[in-house]
C-alpha cells in the first residue's frame, strides 16, 4: 500500500542530504566535543559551526543559541528561566498553546510560584492584542508573556512583532514557541523583541531529540539541566553531536529553497482546502486559513456523524497519515484543548482533522486523499 | 596517523551493529510514536520494545525504565524529584560525584531547599561506610543519598549492595549514577534496594543523545520536563526514536558477551597499570586500582615536571587519546574536583592522567602507548 503522509506538523521525514551530514559523526568522528585533544575538538569545531549556521539564518548571535534535546526542553528552559532567573511572577499565555508550555505555566501557578492570565482569543482564534495590551498594563509583577508563533494544530500565526513591540512598551519577557516555524519562516531575531525561542529539527526534515534555545543575549539565565559545562555553561549532558549537525543542515536545506518550497506548499494547502470543502457538505476550515495561516498546516472540521467519527481509523486503514489534533496529545481520545478553545461549545458536533504538508507531498496525494474521503463519507 | 583511542569512559565509538538497527528508522521508519495511525504505532512499538529490552537486561518492570537525553537529564530528574515530589530535605552525597550531581545539589542547597551532607572516603577513595551510616542516623529529615555507581575518573565502584541496605535500614531515598557502569555490569535491580540509577547509550558503543532513568515502582514522581504525554507522562518531547532504538541495540551487546569482554579489558587495563609503574619512576595509580575498580578505568599520576605537564598535548600530537579527568569538567585547566578530594594537599604536584579502555583497544595499543611515554618523559 502506497502510504500518503500528511503529518508534517507532527514529524517530517529526515532528508537523504542531512542524513548524509550526520554519517561521518554516526561512524569515525565520535570524539566527545568536551575532549581536548584534537579529536575531540573536531566534534566541537563541527557543533561550533553548526551553531553558527543556525544564528546567520535566524539572524541572531552565535552565543545567543544554545542546543538542547528538543523544543520541549527549550519551551521549559525559557519558562522557568523566566521565572527562576528573571523574576517574572506572573505570566501571560494563551489558551491554544502547546502543552509543553501550558502544563509548564500550570505547574508554575499550581506551586503558587506566578500568576497566570490567560489571554483572549479573536473569533478567527488570534491573540486579542487589545486584551493583550490590558493584561501586560495591568500587571505590577515582571511578566512572561509566552505566546507560540503558529499554532501547531490549526496554523493561525501570531503577529510576532506586534506582540514583541507590546511587550517592550511594558517591559515583558517575550518567549515565542516556534517550533512550527522554525525552518518554515525567515525570522530575523535581531530586528525583533523576543527573548527565548526555541525550535526542534524533527519539523523540518531534521533528525529527532535535538532542538534549538535561542536566547537573547541581553538577559542572563541559568541552566535547566546542570552538571558539566557544555553549551558554555547552559545546557549540562555530552552534545547530541550528530544530531546538532542534522539541525543545522536541515534548517539550511529549509532556507536554500524557502521561497519556491514555501509557495509550492501553500499551494497544495489552498488546493486541498477548496477540494475539501466544495466536494463535502458542512466541512469547515478550523482557524484562520485563508488569513494569518502557517502554509504547513491545514485543519478542517467534518460534521460529526457515524462515519465522520470513525475517519482517522478508516483513513489509517487506507494508509493516508493524517491526524485529530497534534502528536504529543494524541493519547487522548476527545477533542483537542486547542479546537476546544477555538470553538468552544460547538466542538462536540465536529470531527477535526489535521493535514500537514511538506515538500515531498504532491498534487496527486492530495486528490487521492480526496477520493478516499468521498468513499469513506 | 593511526590514532589510539583511550578516552572510552569520555565517549565511546558507535557499533556498526547497533547503527544498522538504528538506520531503519533514520530513514523510511519517521513516524512519530505519539502518533495514532499505524505508522506512528510502529514507532511506539519500537520504542516500548527497546524498554523491554533495557528492562530485560537490568532485570527490572518495562515500567521503571524511562527514555531521556542523557545521563546529565536523568540524573537531574532523580535528583530534583526526590526533594520536589518525595519530601527529601537533606541530600548525601561525596566529594567525587559528577557534575551532574554536585551542580544540582549544591543549586538545591543553595537555594536553601535541602541540607547537604557530604560523606568522607577511605584512603583509596571508597565511600566511608561508617560515616555514610553516622549521617544517615543523625538525619532526622528525609534523606536522598546519591552516590555513583563507578566514578567515572578513577574506576572506584561504590559497594551499591551495601549502600542500598543502609538506605533501606534509614528509609532513605537513593539515587546511584550508574551513567559508567550500565553497559559495563551485570545489573539485577529486582534484588537492589535503590530508587533511581542512571545511563547513558554513547558511553556503551551506543548514540550520543540518549539515556535512561530507572525509577522504582514503589516510588512515584513528576517529570522534570513538562508537556506532552511521552514516556506515560514523565518525559515530555518528541522521543528520540532512533537514539532509543539504538540504545536498546548498545545495551544487548554489551550484556550478551560481557564475561569476554570486562575479562578482555581488565586484561588490557592490569598490563597498562604495571607497564606504566614499572617503567616509570614515581608513577602511582589513582583510586583502588587493582581493588573494587571499573574494569575500563585506569587513572594514574605522574610527578610533576616540564615534561609531564604538556604530557597530554604531546600524546594528542601523537595521535594518542587520553585525558586528565573527565572530558565534562575538562575546560578546566587544573586538576579536577575528584583528584583534589582524593589527594588533598599533593594534587598540585601529580599530573593525573586517565586511560579508559574498551574491547576495540589492543595490547599493541597499550605498547605504542608505553614508547611513546617513554619518548616524551
Amino acid at each position: 500500500m502506497h502510504r500518503i503522509y500528511f503529518d508534517n506538523a507532527a514529524t517530517t521525514a529526515l532528508a537523504p542530504e542531512v542524513l548524509e551530514a550526520m554519517m561521518p559523526f554516526l561512524t569515525e568522528k565520535f570524539g566527545n566535543p568536551s575532549s581536548i585533544y584534537s579529536y575531540g575538538r573536531e566534534s566541537k569545531m563541527a557543533i561550533e559551526a553548526a551553531r553558527k549556521t543556525v544564528a546567520r539564518i535566524l539572524n541572531c548571535n552565535p552565543g545567543e543559541i544554545f542546543f538542547t534535546s528538543g523544543g520541549t526542553e527549550s519551551s521549559n528552559t525559557a519558562i522557568n528561566a523566566s521565572v527562576n532567573d528573571l523574576g517574572c511572577k506572573h505570566i501571560i499565555t494563551s489558551p491554544i498553546e502547546h502543552h509543553a508550555t501550558l502544563h509548564t505555566v500550570e505547574n508554575l501557578e499550581k506551586k503558587g510560584i506566578v500568576r497566570l492570565s490567560i489571554v483572549k482569543l479573536t473569533d478567527k482564534g488570534h491573540i486579542d492584542m487589545a486584551d493583550l495590551e490590558s493584561l501586560l498594563a495591568n500587571s505590577p509583577e515582571k511578566t512572561l508573556v509566552t505566546l507560540m508563533h503558529a499554532n501547531n494544530e490549526v496554523g493561525n500565526i501570531l503577529d510576532i512583532q506586534a506582540v514583541g513591540e507590546l511587550c517592550k512598551k511594558y517591559d515583558a519577557i517575550f518567549h515565542s514557541d516556534t517550533v512550527q516555524t522554525v525552518g518554515h519562516y525567515p525570522f530575523d531575531l535581531k530586528n525583533t523583541y523576543v527573548h527565548f525561542i526555541n525550535g526542534a529539527g524533527h519539523k523540518f526534515h531534521g533528525p529527532k531529540g535535538v532542538g534549538i534555545l535561542y536566547v537573547n543575549e541581553n538577559i542572563q539565565i541559568k541552566p535547566l539541566i546542570n552538571g558539566g559545562s557544555q553549551e558554555r555553561n547552559m545546557r549540562a549532558g555530552t552534545e547530541n553531536l550528530y544530531g546538532i549537525v542534522g539541525f543545522a543542515k536541515a534548517l539550511e536545506m529549509a532556507t536554500e529553497h524557502y521561497n519556491n518550497d514555501s509557495e509550492y506548499i501553500r499551494g497544495l494547502k489552498s488546493y486541498m482546502a477548496e477540494q475539501l470543502t466544495h466536494t463535502f457538505a458542512g466541512v469547515s476550515c478550523n482557524g484562520d486559513t485563508n488569513g494569518r495561516s502557517l502554509y504547513t498546516v491545514l485543519n478542517v472540521s467534518f460534521p460529526k456523524t457515524d462515519k465522520t467519527d470513525m475517519l482517522l481509523f478508516n483513513l489509517d486503514m487506507a494508509g493516508i497519515c493524517v491526524s485529530g489534533g497534534s502528536a504529543c496529545s494524541s493519547g487522548a481520545s476527545s477533542v483537542s484543548h486547542v479546537i476546544k478553545a477555538l470553538y468552544n461549545g460547538k466542538s462536540e458536533t465536529m470531527v477535526p482533522i489535521r493535514f500537514s504538508f511538506s515538500k515531498q507531498n504532491t498534487k496527486e496525494e492530495v486528490d487521492a486523499v480526496i477520493e478516499k474521503l468521498k468513499d469513506l463519507i
